[in-house]
């Protein structure tokens, strides 16, 4: 069977999985963890082997650093899926309960999407993490990981597949892709997939995005902003500034552009510049944040702002760099934000409950912050308990994406013989009464 | 300006709109109901311009139905309108309220989509409908009505527009496209529109799904099923059958295909077959439903039942004509619905808990029924006030789709100068409390 078989075969099974009793889906997530555990030697050795030709091939030490997977990574992945099997079951919550009419009972009630494409690059930790959560949201997943780990990868899956298949899940709930060519056939799939979800390079989110009609939930790139106003406590504003910057710099959720605020611009941005250096960053700006960066660096006090054109503020930098401008008001710094932004997360640092209020409101993103780091744009931060994402989208799920964005609902009415005609020609009438 | 500029100004404004006043918005839904009254003859003499041109050119009746715009369409426009008035505001809703440190408070809040492309052929009824959905729910939205009743379109919308722009609400909030090469410039304006809602036939809708990047929320066919079991009530099944089919042939809820259970084939059917032919609907069979009618129609006690094959199991008729199958049992049922269905809504006819509780967990659709018509899927008969139309898409709405659909959410944080460095770095932990 090809792929292709392989995953309109698992579509006919997904309502199996559906199906399936959330002690059996939660001690599928013990079985995984405890076999994560008794199978780190062979992990690890199948790791070894990928870094092994990684570092051969000359993978830059960035990505090195994400193909590891060593005894920290499957930690979290553990703690990750003790944390999974505790959360409640998002399968199977009424929504909505309504008496349409006497003996005709309306519920909306959660179900699983059904089956979820995985694409990843890089980071078997992913694998781990999104099977898990396909897994306790009772969906069928196809995985399809990087090449670079495709040791580390085949032997998780079958750490996994096992595991899940011993505690009482359906043989076909878990599918690895290993073939590249395997992604095109699975982009095809939009009879049989109903989602996907595409982890890794901006790049690669995108050709995703653009090959196929299956649904995509995710985001292509993290332009997010810290707007300091002409209110702000600037001592604050530095620490959430290099904090939103600096603390993890290849990630979607730090900082790309810092907007500030004309009238405290000329004393604010030499502070910024310095505070950025200290941790290895530096500014690049437009013309009127270069000037006003000058005398600080003449004086030897800051360090040279480099210019930048206007055509360069969607740039996501993802390293120690950062685009800077100078704005009129809360007003112009929106009007950027919503023009070269990405709609991920954006925070503004002041203390004008008015300011914040215009930001937080006209602010068209995912996550908008007042006096507090971009960076806790995070599923685990938010309290979800794991994450399969952000999603910058405005369908379905926004923002850090749980479980919650896993499920879908059906409505379910059960009557008694009742006919639309009896409504229509007058002889009953709806009578709504909602019973939760 | 060309559409495209346009629709990439209402982008800009969109935010303006998301934060209007619901009292604005509501005011607006008054105002354009009083002027749709007053404008009633200027809107009949216009719609009869239309349908003279549309018998002219030998439109066929049913479709002509469609483009008529009377006295009963306008009632049933103004009385949606002030129901809708008259409705919670999905904007600004609290979803989630937690703490996730001491003085770190995350909210959840409901917010519109933004900007809405609505493509709808003939029924200048949806260009109300839609237009004050999205009103009501502080989106933007661009309209493009059906040539056919381009005079309908254009009085409807000036009166809305002007109504909506006399209320307070933003010049650019409604926008309408007359030209129809303007459907594909529309199409192309991904960065802009958040979500287009296209109303009309199948070929329709999918042109549309295939030839954008923007989502698209809504159904291209609706192919729903009635499945008898052995255990139904068989003088309640033919009722439920009967309305399923013929109540109204022509909408996406009405039933496609009459699934019977063996055990029971032999004596429903021609029972099934006279029942629809008394309200002028003919049933097509496989061959072994056709043997299982023959004695009946020999007997002159029911009409023939013609062959069919089995490739025509998703036909959708929208007509006086349904497919029928015999299957082995609620098993087999279930698989036919998932395979040859459209996920639009689908019932079972059954004294069975155990056969309708299998049913309504199996089957893939976003409506499941036991004992009552699959007619009833509609937002009006859900109570959702109105409804923008029927998502057989898994993500954001499924099913009827009102208000709820047209809005999703942002995450606002509120802290004092934190940053993620000190949860990183063990300083601060993490303490989550839900306050609602």
């Amino acid at each position: 069977m090809d792929i292709r078989q392989q995953i309109h075969q698992m579509k006919l099974d997904a309502p199996l999985m559906a199906a399936s009793d959330i002690e059996v889906r939660n001690a599928a997530l013990g079985l995984i963890a405890r076999a994560l555990e008794e199978g780190q030697d062979e992990i690890f050795a199948a790791n070894r082997k990928d870094m092994e030709t990684a570092v051969a091939s000359g993978v830059p030490a960035t990505v090195q650093k994400r193909l590891r997977y060593d005894e920290g990574k499957l930690r979290d992945g553990i703690e990750g899926l003790r944390q999974l099997a505790g959360l409640d079951d998002p399968v199977g919550k009424v929504l909505l309960e309504r008496e349409l009419d006497e003996g005709l009972l309306m519920k909306r009630v959660t179900c699983p999407i059904g089956v979820i494409g995985v694409i990843f690059e890089a980071r078997p930790d992913a694998l781990v993490q999104i099977s898990s959560l396909c897994i306790k949201s009772g969906n069928c997943a196809v995985l399809k990981g990087g090449k670079e780990t495709a040791n580390t990868n085949r032997v998780l899956f079958g750490i996994i597949h096992d595991a899940a298949t011993r505690a009482g899940l359906p043989e076909g709930a878990l599918l690895q892709a290993e073939l590249h060519s395997e992604i095109d056939e699975l982009l095809e799939c939009d009879e049989d997939v109903d989602l996907l979800i595409p982890r890794g390079s901006n790049k690669f989110v995108r050709y995703i995005m653009d090959h196929t009609r299956i649904p995509v939930m995710g985001h292509s790139s993290g332009v997010c902003h810290v707007f300091v106003d002409r209110d702000a406590d600037q001592d604050m504003a530095l620490r959430v500034l290099v904090d939103a910057k600096t603390q993890y710099p290849a990630v979607c959720n730090a900082a790309e552009t810092l907007l500030v605020d004309r009238a405290i611009a000329a004393e604010f941005l030499p502070k910024a510049s310095r505070a950025l250096a200290e941790k290895g960053a530096r500014l690049r700006g437009t013309q009127e944040a270069v000037d006003l960066c000058r005398p600080a660096w003449e004086a030897g006090e800051a360090p040279e702002v480099e210019l930048m054109g206007d055509d360069e503020f969607s740039t996501e930098y993802g390293d120690y760099v950062m685009s800077c401008k100078v704005v009129e008001d809360v007003c112009e710094a929106v009007d950027h934000i919503n023009r070269y932004g990405s709609h991920h997360t954006d925070a503004i640092v002041t203390a004008s409950d008015a300011a914040a209020d215009y930001f937080m409101q006209m602010v068209d993103s995912a996550g908008v912050y007042r006096n507090c780091s971009t960076r806790f744009a995070d599923g685990f931060r938010y309290g979800f308990g794991a994450e399969v994402g952000i999603s910058t989208g405005k369908l379905h799920a926004r923002g850090p994406v749980g479980l919650e964005g896993l499920v879908t609902y059906k409505y379910r009415i059960v009557g008694h013989g009742d006919i639309v005609a009896d409504f229509a020609e007058g002889r009953r009438q709806f009578h709504y009464r909602d019973l939760r």
